[in-house]
């Protein structure tokens, strides 16, 4: 795709995201907050629906995972055993020209604000040197601000849960190999936040750390790919879109053995949406180093003592809503007419179902709020009398929503309604006591 | 109840946490951070039962409030119009003495460090002049540490609100009156944290605010306090233990008119669980100023433009937990014995049912697992093998786990089991195929 049609598509995207009530840019009124995002209604059903089927997937239908939440703030010395705070760090570089700051690994994609013909490495203006800056957000905890009270804004969740291994093992009747989930939010002070609300500043993940005794490590590994993968196809994602992409060498982190990403095909190329990590022992030796705690494992089939290794699952909560979007996005042409409209997984549209009365008289819209009220105790539902019944399914289609009911004059005769279903815009007539059977069977 | 029965009571309930999985220390094998708790797997489950019971009383089960989720990190003009930066300040003193720094509005209720029979008033220490200290965490955003780039972690999820009422308003078709909800993290750098996570520096709120026409606020302002108590009835809370205090003319916010807390009767005496509060048109009209944007309503129906009031509840969503926590704990004696149960609603119960075979053997193991693997499609339930039924049942009792199926030799024979209610321990046979329908009417 040109640069264009990506901007097109993206832009496209993000503007309808703005209207229907998705996402909109943080603190808008104020000139925006760079990098920061607000989920809108929609959005938030999206997210909450997401998160929801992750949960499900993860912790309800598993006897071998449960759950937890970690608190954001933690003690600053965790931070130090993780090595974050000595090696999370981008290398920078300042321009003394144009005042600019910029990743000194990426100067040759870099527009110079200047001259935005030019990339950063090739406009002439006067470089520093290489400075090292720690992508973790400090603050200060308690009444004075000194090294000795600064704590940090997580830039991962995953370290939450090692720290609170002993404690879930104690505490759950768990025995290894178990993993432990969690869905919680984690900042990072990114120099080039991008791709609207694909890499942000503060972001939300979704994490497993499956424990493992060594030795049985590569084959969890090759088990979790294998369901991660799976996950997003149940979540409707375009098999096509999706790839594993192996990490090189270069590309692997201090703590991982073996790492694959799960990519999707953004408008902006192939990116990470999930990282699936063996990282050893690495991570419990080091607290065990740092904390003077034992965590190694008993194992009391074998009376065996070890540290055990973790195979991660790190899923990116928005990447996935951006990548349902994306992917259901769609102009489609009609006979007369362009209509716009999300293919989101019923299992994940924010509203199930859109509830119209033909017209505002003869009884139809109490037939249908009638309707609306009983469905409201089971699913997100939403009433809509406002124009003619062929915008309101248009609108519906812009907002995901994938299936319609319309009360019309045969519903007060034989108490049957249409049912429309958003992607084919088939109408079947459905009795008004069937209609909850109806959408149960076809949304989970 | 004196001193001590107190700490007897919360120290019980502290150690059933840590013991059951609901809630650790933060960071415990560092020394803890002070504070900062962890949600163990029963902790976030209870946590997830409670946002979702809030979630679909005031947004799923209404036609007149919508959700959003606003990032932690907004714009810091937001905070200046709203008061907080020169306002959100508790007075500070030092004692040269022994170096503590106390509330300076709480010294006669603060024990000395150095001699603790005494209060900081009467122990003799040297006082320092008193200070003002803003509760906010402050962080930079950007890779330049400078003022120009200073960032806070939101205390209130209000604000997030109202800087977004214009766009869910042009996205959602709602009009005035209308509410938004939002559940999510708030930080506040609180010099004197205290009673477990009654108040902690990092909380989670769960809060709605409903636009009005100035004039209709009053009533408006009844139906919400009516609401919102009612609310704490339908989660299992003892009515005894609730009341309304209204705020007199020293207590109020300066955003406020009108404020009614509704305070629950901890061990530790009768606070603050939820704030219902009259801010009229304070928020949106410094924003206006602040912002320069027009955020007046336009009334269709009446051709009138005004700025909304906005009556507010506010609760806490960790509160909420420990509220339900306290009110479900309880020793029972029995005739040779003590039992610790924890009587918490079904309804927010982490483990809806636990799924026993009486002994291991004669194929029970294979029919309770086929029950579990059933069950886990709808619920949250455990399987439990471990030790005498007798010791498995006194598990979940402090686990809070409403009812446990037990597969026995009869079931071989019939196709029943026994399934056991909690609170009353009474016992009765339930066919196989009848679990679901029975766990469902006790449960929703």
């Amino acid at each position: 795709m040109s640069k264009n049609s990506i901007d097109n598509k993206m832009n496209k995207i993000v503007s309808l995201c703005k209207r229907k009530g998705y996402i909109f840019q943080s603190s808008e009124i104020y000139g925006g907050l760079d990098s920061c995002y607000d989920y809108g209604p929609l959005g938030i059903e999206l997210k909450r629906n997401v998160k929801e089927f992750w949960w499900k997937s993860m912790v309800q239908y598993r006897d071998d995972i449960v759950g937890l939440d970690a608190a954001i703030l933690m003690h600053p010395r965790i931070w130090e055993a993780s090595g974050h705070v000595e090696g999370f760090v981008d290398p920078l570089i300042d321009c003394k020209t144009c005042k600019g700051r910029f990743r000194a690994d990426q100067l040759e994609s870099t527009p110079c604000p200047q001259k935005p013909s030019k990339m950063v490495n090739e406009c002439g203006g006067e470089l520093t040197e290489v400075r090292q800056f720690n992508l973790m957000f400090k603050t200060h905890m308690g009444a004075v601000e000194e090294d000795a009270s600064a704590v940090y804004l997580r830039p991962e969740t995953a370290q939450g849960i090692y720290v609170n291994y002993t404690n879930v093992l104690q505490s759950s009747r768990q025995k290894v190999p178990f993993g432990i989930a969690q869905i919680g939010k984690a900042f990072r002070n990114e120099i080039t936040p991008r791709y609207f609300i694909f890499r942000t500043r503060e972001f939300e993940q979704m994490e497993m750390q499956f424990f493992v005794k060594p030795g049985r490590d590569e084959e969890w590994f090759e088990y979790w790919k294998e369901q991660r993968i799976r996950w997003y196809d149940e979540l409707g994602i375009r098999k096509e879109n999706l790839r594993f992409h192996q990490h090189d060498e270069n590309e692997l982190a201090h703590y991982a053995a073996v790492a694959f990403d799960i990519e999707y095909n953004f408008p902006f190329g192939w990116k990470e949406l999930e990282g699936i990590h063996n990282r050893t022992d690495f991570d419990l030796k080091r607290h065990m180093e740092y904390s003077g705690k034992d965590l190694r494992y008993f194992d009391d089939a074998t009376r065996e003592r070890f540290v055990p290794y973790i195979i991660e699952t790190s899923a990116g909560c928005d990447r996935t809503l951006l990548t349902a979007l994306v992917d259901a996005y769609e102009e489609e042409e009609l006979e007369n007419d362009t209509r716009t409209v999300l293919r989101l997984s019923p299992k994940i549209a924010p509203i199930k179902a859109g509830i119209f009365p033909l017209v505002k008289r003869d009884g139809m819209p109490e037939l249908a709020h009638k309707i609306h009220d009983d469905l409201k105790r089971h699913m997100m539902v939403f009433y809509d009398e406002g124009g003619a019944v062929g915008r309101r399914y248009r609108r519906q289609d812009e907002a995901g929503t994938p299936f319609c009911i319309t009360v019309d004059s045969q519903t007060l005769e034989d108490q049957t309604v249409t049912i429309r279903e958003r992607d084919s815009m088939q109408q079947e007539r459905v009795g008004m006591d069937a209609i909850l059977n109806y959408l149960h069977e076809r949304i989970n």
